[in-house]
């Protein structure tokens, strides 16, 4: 076992005891040649699984499976508890490789450790179209990957999540059902990125202690060394947000896991420092540049054979190296899974089907029920109030019906109105529910995707439309990972008003519209807002943003017994006096301005339907009878939406009219501005008379 | 004077010595009623003129002006470099408020120095639609507003881009012609968004010594005391990114002006933490959550103006006030204005020529028909090559023509190419012209906004497709600044293949095209590219995308004499043997597929063109006798795009067929990709002939 003299193992006050790592595994048995595997093959095992399949694809990015086989192995084959006969067991660590690039050491672990969906068929496959070994990791829990990773950064704020996720369901209901760490192996890069900054600085002020990272410290970056882009101390970023530091030679298992066991008994979040090689065992390309990303040609891997004397053929797992690891996974991990089936099975039946129904993901009884009352209820009053305060009144109806909602806000509490009543998420609280991201929207919405895959928790961010773009890289990755994370976006348009076009949203609409898999709801008043939040409770294979208003909006339904907006789009005035001419199509806050032009039209004599269309993605699923019953064949078909009209054409063809934006917003009072860029019920009834 | 005790003015190792600010002003006579305005009176004006307005206006963030008034009274009245009668003065100090809903503070500032474009009238009509005092600072500089802000953390980085282009210029044409200081005013929101931390890292790496950061350190943020949410030792935070840090009492203006003349003599960049009182000064507000952006009504500022004593009326300056402003900004500066004007003046003729040319934001002579001929040679070479190495070529042309262009890429230059033969831009060679931003792909978005907002320089960013989502809030500030900011993104499609679906863009192109003012280029082969960078280079109002991919692309143009792209879109292959019965239109790498269909089709002798649509922002400004001689009216349009079909219904109407993306993409070669996903021409061909 070596130490990093130069910077100190334990960082000063934090004497180091000799660990013992207390789990059976044979670590004094390094290269004892007694037939148990020592820790140097157990790591060259990954190694060559790594290196073989890169030099099959022909691509692929040696650097970091290389550099991280001694710290994969000394976690996973002493630390992390998992059961790979059940990849999705609900009390397992949570691991995220938040540098995705080096997908490699995921999958060499997963097969090592025995994961049914990762045999060597896979790894031999890496990197070709069907197989499970993308070029980065893709979510599957019965393959043991928890979250997609790639976009550097996302990995971090997804495993801060997945910690906030284990604290609050430990302290609800209690550690003998939840009680497991969450690990991310970190690059450089996740570190440069603000991202890590934001999620950083709140685990250290969420005193999150059973989250550790491992950083891959190489000191290189796809550019070179990092001091081309950064001298700061990195560890000392860490200690000042609240963390432990640790150093570690990552190419040692002893001093990882040493350094892990440190990590376990400290009450802050760790960062385990480990210095690595990048692309540790490549001769040719070992600490450069190269080794991030570049080729390895089959002479490569020869030589790197030759170098640490691995003398196993291609995709060859020596059976001393397979036993290893199978006793280092899931039989070192058995007693505990079992101890923990044992505790769930011995539940009352109550809290046993409460606890089950988390872990399946499911709603309690009645909740969508309960929202069709609130709906009719909302019919029956008729309120006129913002989408925003019908969203924040379901917030709080739903926060007494859902005992692991957790709504949150990156500082926009008041806003947004989604705490009432509720503790905040602490470090001295953990089963406080409402959770101040501060002013941190990329953090909220990564670590809302860690929370519900982690699973078990209904995570809500709330927070301004405009400010979903800071979000948009984790959307990106909620709409992939089809993760059903629900944010709650208000001050939609430019009906903010006075604070002008740096927090008017124009585009927004349709570049949500834009990502596969996202489902955009705008509603038009407190039902239909309503019947947005049953849909998108509903959903379950991906994410919903729902976008509503800051002014108020006039009740435009007295109906509720069926949720409308399930198809989409409906009619929501019917054309009378004769067959309809024209159809208004509308969203949100400019449906009132439709029904209005409505009103204008009908008394001018022009038969006039208006159609609401809460969400785009739903109508464009519906049955063609039902969506041109809709959109009126035939008929003068005009948009109105307080947004730019990309995308519109779809729905009004390519002879309608769209009364919108078509340029940022400006500064000035709601209604003026309304009327400045024409979004006014006498300018739709012009557009479409002059189409009649 | 007061110092913080606590925290000691300086940090440890700086001696303080105490400074006389030098420059005249009468800081000695505080309160002292002999006629000549107290530094307490002056900042009193900011507070009055900010509550005042806020008050009118019902609507506005009193806090951030009212407890930044003494730091600005500082700043503007003792050090701040600028002429109110010429705003952009060229080598003027520059100065961002980065927590930009504190806009009265700049508003106030700029009428009391006497900025021509800030008259009364304009501080009354605070947030009325027209007037320029909008909700948040929006970039004038005839008016003195450097960049618009508002949303946090896009301020700071700004700044830290302006630091950067002064270096770089100061190194390259000599502290005699740019020798300026640049100032943010941040706040705890600021500080919280993870784009900050990217800069303020950047920033001490590269020793940005004429940067200084005022922390309105007010602990409290719009959910109440900053305690929710950070813990972190803020001030360790830039020690450890290699910043100097100072404390100051916010409220004590000659503290303020103290620490501001360390920050002059330390070659770091510097943080003054400038504690503070929220809203200080309105006495039912002080110190509470309700400051930030509370409504203030006309008890309030009565309460306020008898709490300091200003007995002077609504919007009014008093005559003493004034005139010390008036002295403290552009008589203070005069000499200084007027020495640097007479060096310029006796430049030799071609340095000044030259100097005016990059002060004016002009290219050089000869640069658009150099790239003219490069488009000729390129017509006749036709090249298969990728359009990200095309546009490599063109970065490395461009270099050796334009001295002020300034390539840069967040840690991935290899991929990106475009640092050949230039030097890095580094602490010690300030002169050097490729910046290696890290892997910050939002800093390098804003800080690019702040380069440009500077003037003088020509940055170009360069990175992949996907990374746009991270730079997503600049980019739309720089469309809402009209900045012409160009960025390169590669990697642009499946085409990249294996990678993977994290890695492949499919909603980019809709996203981005949803965002006003944003011209988006998609060039098909070299000749294209060449086009897209001319009339990109040419664009003076706005950004640039130019969107490229990874794989080669075949030439499909011999041509080169006109610029074809200038139009946005045009027939790049006629229909042949009768008139045009198919239009396939398609961008990028997409063109060769449109092309190799046509083929199919018109060997079944069925007369097929195909348009290559580069820009949708500029055919969508053509008129309509173009566009529809383009499209080809009567015919059946088929689009082809590796993307969303989102907008594209624009262009090929409600009867046309798309093919591309409605997913994510997959893992896989890319040409295995284009075949699994359906984007080939035998798909094309087989979706045109079914509406035949």
């Amino acid at each position: 076992m070596s130490l990093i003299a130069s910077t100190g193992f334990a960082e000063a006050g934090n004497a180091l005891a000799r660990p013992n790592s207390g789990d059976g595994t044979p670590s004094a048995r390094l290269n004892s040649g007694d037939g148990f595997a020592s820790a140097r093959r157990m790591a060259d095992a990954i190694r060559f699984l790594a290196l073989d399949a890169i030099a099959k694809a022909e691509d692929g990015h040696p650097g970091a499976p290389l550099g991280g086989a001694e710290l994969a192995t000394a976690l996973f084959t002493r630390h992390f508890k998992c059961n790979p006969a059940d990849p999705a067991w609900f009390d397992r660590d949570r691991f995220v490789l938040s540098n995705g690039h080096g997908s490699m050491l995921i999958y060499a672990v997963l097969h090592l450790a025995g994961y049914a969906g990762m045999p060597m068929e896979e790894i031999r496959r890496f990197r070709e179209l069907g197989a499970h070994t993308h070029g980065h990791p893709e979510r599957d829990v019965a393959l043991g990957i928890e979250v997609t990773t790639g976009p550097l950064g996302q990995g971090i704020a997804n495993a801060v999540g997945m910690a906030v996720a284990e604290a609050f369901l430990s302290a609800t209901y209690g550690p003998e059902l939840v009680d497991h760490r969450t690990y991310a192996v970190v690059g450089d890069g996740c570190l440069m990125e603000g991202i890590a900054h934001e999620v950083i600085s709140l685990a250290g002020h969420l005193k999150l202690g059973k989250l550790t990272f491992l950083w891959d410290d190489n000191r290189m970056t796809d550019d070179g060394g990092t001091h081309f882009a950064i001298s700061e101390d990195v560890r000392a970023r860490f200690r000042i947000a609240g963390w432990q530091v640790i150093d570690a030679d990552g190419h040692d298992v002893e001093a990882v896991s040493a350094a892990l066991i440190l990590a376990h008994q400290d009450p802050r979040p760790t960062m385990i420092a480990c210095t690595t090689v990048l692309g540790k065992g490549l001769p040719r390309l070992e600490g450069k540049r190269g080794a991030h990303g570049g080729r390895v040609f089959p002479e490569d891997v020869v030589e790197a054979r030759a170098a640490a004397g691995w003398t196993h053929g291609p995709f060859e797992v020596p059976q001393d190296v397979a036993a290893a690891w199978q006793a280092g996974t899931g039989e070192r991990n058995r007693p505990s899974y079992e101890a923990w089936q044992a505790r769930v099975a011995a539940l009352p039946a109550d809290k046993r089907a409460e606890f089950e129904r988390l872990v399946r993901g499911e709603l309690p009884a009645g909740v969508l029920s309960a929202l069709s009352a609130h709906a009719e209820a909302l019919a029956a009053a008729a309120p006129a109030q913002s989408s925003n305060q019908s969203t924040a009144d379901i917030v709080d109806l739903l926060a007494g019906l859902v005992p692991e909602l957790l709504p949150g806000a990156p500082d926009l509490e008041g806003p947004t109105n989604c705490k009432r009543g509720l503790d905040a998420f602490t470090a001295e609280n953990p089963a406080g529910r409402y959770i101040h991201y501060g002013i941190r929207e990329h953090a909220m919405g990564s670590m809302m995707n860690g929370m519900v895959a982690h699973g078990g928790v209904l995570p809500l961010g709330a927070t301004y439309l405009v400010f979903s773009d800071y979000m948009r890289p984790s959307l990106r990755m909620s709409a992939l990972m089809e993760l059903p994370v629900i944010t709650l976006y208000s001050h939609d348009s430019i009906g903010i008003g006075k604070n002008g076009p740096t927090h008017q949203p124009v585009e927004f609409l349709a570049s949500l519209r834009a990502m596969p898999n996202m489902a955009v709801f705008r509603p038009a008043d407190a039902v239909e807002t309503a019947e947005c939040w049953q849909l998108a409770l509903a959903r379950r294979d991906g994410p919903s943003s729902i976008i509503c208003s800051r002014q108020a909006l006039p009740a435009q339904r007295s109906d509720a017994g069926e949720n409308r907006s399930a198809r989409g789009a409906y009619v929501l005035r019917a054309a009378e006096g004769g067959p309809r001419r024209v159809t208004l199509i509308a969203t949100g806050s400019e449906v009132d301005v439709a029904v209005k032009a409505r009103d204008l039209l009908q008394a001018e004599g022009i038969p006039t339907a208006v159609v609401s269309m809460p969400c785009w993605e739903i109508f464009g699923e519906q049955d063609e009878a039902y969506v041109w019953e809709v959109l009126g064949p035939g008929t003068v078909r005009v948009a109105v939406e307080a947004a730019v009209k990309l995308g519109w054409e779809r729905w009004i063809g390519a002879d309608g009219a769209f009364v919108g934006m078509n340029s940022f917003g400006a500064s000035g009072p709601a209604d003026e501005l309304f009327r400045h860029f024409g979004i006014t019920p006498a300018a739709v009834g012009d557009a479409a008379r002059a189409r009649l």
